[in-house]
């Protein structure tokens, strides 16, 4: 029986830690095509190049995997690896390891996650993996294990259709996990602030930082898994529609 | 009674036909602030600026309003202008109008449509507004008319919480609208296609095209109302949790 064709990408940049370990994570289950952007791309949710033009360097970056890093973004590594290099589409996706979390809000600012969401609008098992630490040279040996056990199962067992999953793991060792917990998105979002600084001409110029804040407190969020030490897991969904709102809205008065 | 604070912002960038129609369409209705991109955006999705440093240019594009354009994204100028600028949360934001539809999975890659994003995470009423015309100088006379509806109905009866709207406008006058409908986002996708070019050292680079296709057929979704000549109005949520996946995942084998 032939191996499973395996897509791996993320939001970090082919030369990522992260990617790597995931390469090794994944590398005996199937075959590997890797494309991933040849510079960080953090925050760039589900954007895509349209208004520029797209280049695709070959990769021996990962011997014995057909490689490229590509100037887009996740999402154009997606779709350059299934419209372009591979002319079908993969058996799985697999993207990450990203370097910090992707709980909560932040799925959608991650560019590690929107390539998950790709693959899961066009039909494809995929999967974002993100461990929490920013660390450049952060420890993956924990989040190795919980890859093939994630993704033995995604294939085995299959995936429900229409959606990804969104992975986040805590730090520290394999053992001292308590386990994975599939959990909803939490309700928490950035307190953003502007860090305001004057350039060579005296010109203002401004870096987004700020505070991530929980504000749900539910027992079933990924946050709560996360920060009691689980593995989270959350089905990702892409139909954005609030059927809640319906009944609400048909009262408005409109042409 | 003091007039409700708009926030205006959109994709295609400050000078575009699209905003420049947004903003007379909502000027009589409120106090404008006005924070757009400096280049066209499109396709950016819920990117963030955060591998760079943002800048913020004072702009007399549209007298008698608080007017910057922005170095970053939709979303980055949602940030700064409640982070930066405003230092409070405008009482509505509006986005667009759009040059070209952002009906259906569409919604994923819209700037327009993350920036509107973006108002719902900060808990703010949001709407996006996109026209299906292309065109640079495309003709928003009706858009003007559906959005002075649209933003007088959430000023009135409110927005439900944690939701953005995602309007999407016909081509063609007021008179030959049938009328609004509130639809779910349609199951159509982007079957990508790239155009690959030598260029002049006989480097290959690519472009991202493609087809839209509906693999819907119900007449409740976006694009049979907008093929049926009616304003679609989605309601969109940025909660992304799959709930009806939760028992097939439950039955894994996990640490």
């Amino acid at each position: 029986m032939s191996k499973p064709l395996i897509l791996v990408t993320n939001d970090d940049g082919i030369t990522a830690k992260g990617i790597a370990s995931l390469v090794e994570a994944v590398r005996e289950i199937g075959d590997l095509v890797i494309i991933a952007p040849d510079k960080p791309q953090s925050g760039m949710g589900h954007a895509i190049t349209v208004n520029n033009l797209l280049r695709l360097f070959k990769s021996d970056q990962y011997p014995g995997t057909v490689c490229y890093s590509c100037s887009g973004t996740p999402v154009d590594c997606v779709k350059l690896a299934i419209y372009h290099v591979m002319h079908r589409k993969p058996d799985l996706i697999v993207s990450g390891v990203n370097h910090g979390s992707n709980a909560s809000t932040n799925v959608l600012y991650s560019g590690t996650m929107s390539a998950a969401v790709e693959g899961a609008l066009e039909g494809i098992p995929s999967i974002g993996f993100s461990l929490l630490d920013f660390e450049p040279d952060a420890d993956f040996e924990a989040s190795k294990k919980i890859i093939r056990e994630v993704v033995l199962n995604v294939l085995e067992k299959k995936m429900p259709e229409n959606i990804c999953l969104n992975v986040n793991i805590p730090k520290g060792k394999y053992e001292d996990l308590k386990g994975t917990k599939i959990c909803r998105q939490a309700r928490a979002f950035w307190e953003d602030k502007f860090d305001c600084r004057k350039d060579q001409f005296g010109r203002d110029y401004f870096w987004l930082t700020g505070e991530f804040k929980d504000y749900d407190g539910g027992e079933d969020t990924d946050i709560w898994a996360l920060n009691n030490n689980y593995v989270s897991i959350v089905p990702v969904q892409y139909d954005l529609t609030a059927y809640n709102a319906f009944s609400h809205l048909n009262n408005w008065k409109n042409k």
